[in-house]
């Protein structure tokens, strides 16, 4: 699932889930939803900063603002890359 | 009482108190307030920054900020995920 | 005089004193005056920041900023949840 | 000369000086002088912040500037609360 | 590969990639996508800051903002010099 | 030359040199330069900030900003009030 | 080379090139490229801040933002006085 991609400091890559799906947990994100955090996996994480290292890791699960990171494509896949901050919580 | 979430840092997930009610303490939030703080209780918590571990824990009945947090959705349920310092006082 | 409210961090909750009052040292604050600060008794205090012990206790009287924090109403009183950094000085 | 308030942190109050006077070290402020910084007796001094300590002390004489602090009345007489950075200099 | 420029502090130059290019580990970064990240090649970096080394050094390909950094002219070569934390990740 | 001034922290007073003169070590600076910074004598230091002494000190001939500082009327002289980091440079 | 000039804290002097030349390591820099970065000298530094020491030292040729620091005249040469975070890097 980890992408050989390397994100500098609080970085990290997320792969974002598919539109009106259903997590494990239960958690419903509709399509339509407007405002409404994302879900998707973490494929890449940073190396922290100085003192303060990162919470996630590959693998798992987040949710994160609607309007967070920059969007990149790799062999044919969006990704987002964003701050930690920018992800509300691991679900 | 608790979720299955983990919000990051200092985040906090909050579900709200249905509106026109009074707390065990008597404290009365009618739904027209306009500005007033909100009601709510504590499903689940970060783990806090470095050197700032979190006041509140799962189970606490929290004012917060009438616009505080973002809306998730979670088993026909809405939550709201906010951070420490948008929640004014334990009640 | 305490309330059984636990205001998080460096909040405290505060009494407003009733308009046109004297205090016991003798300042007059009257309900006329614009931008003067207003005089109230604190009722619940924060467990302060990390570092940052507070200096307000329950029960000192107090000096604060006239738009300072926000209203709550307890069994038909209204209380201001604020920052102690709101509160310029204890009378 | 000392007042019974005790500022928080680091506030003081100031008692400004008539208009239009002299120091002792000569520094004349006229009234009329339009952004020029006022100069006023030290009445209280609150205890300082973590590592720092205030540097004026009760019956300093001091300038501050033109629109500092905020007013109080005390015994009918005007009083100024502002933060020790609003003060330039004791004379 | 190495340019002889000594970026100062946290600055690092970049020689950018030509567009419409795949770099090694297979990311496509059409010319036309609008705000999407850049991709280059490191050939400068500075001496990082207090207690705040730098990650990337000269050789590694990254990503980074499509409008960070200010150009450079060196022997009629494009090059941009920014801060490392302009850059998004080492791919 | 000393002023019986004591600047509160990083405050300094500076006695502005008259215009269109030169300086012993050759700088010129015409009165009617736009911007350009301003030259004087440093006549009174504060004690500094907690771990960041002052540099300049009384006697010093300094540069700083055109629009530094805010004016004082001692004796019938002007002096300027201002922070140490409105100085450019010791001349 | 050096000024007889003693910059305050992280302020250092730089003696603008002459447009349209070409350096010893080849970088170009046209009079007339818009936002590019200027080449200078270094011919005096400050003495950095409380555990920042500068980078640059006198005589280092260096590139810096187009509308970096302030112009003083010396002996009838236009010199610069800019903070060293305005400086690029070392050429």
């Amino acid at each position: 699932m980890a992408l050989s991609i390397k994100p500098i400091a609080d970085r990290v890559v997320v792969e974002a889930a598919p539109a009106e799906e259903k997590t494990a947990s239960g958690i419903y994100i509709p399509d339509t939803a407007k405002e409404k955090p994302q879900r998707g996996t973490v494929v890449a994480v940073g190396g922290g900063k100085v003192d303060e290292p990162l919470t996630v890791k590959v693998g798992d699960e987040v949710l994160y603002g609607k309007y967070a990171g920059t969007e990149i494509t790799h062999e044919g896949k969006e990704y987002l890359i964003m701050r930690e901050s920018d992800i509300y919580a691991i679900i």
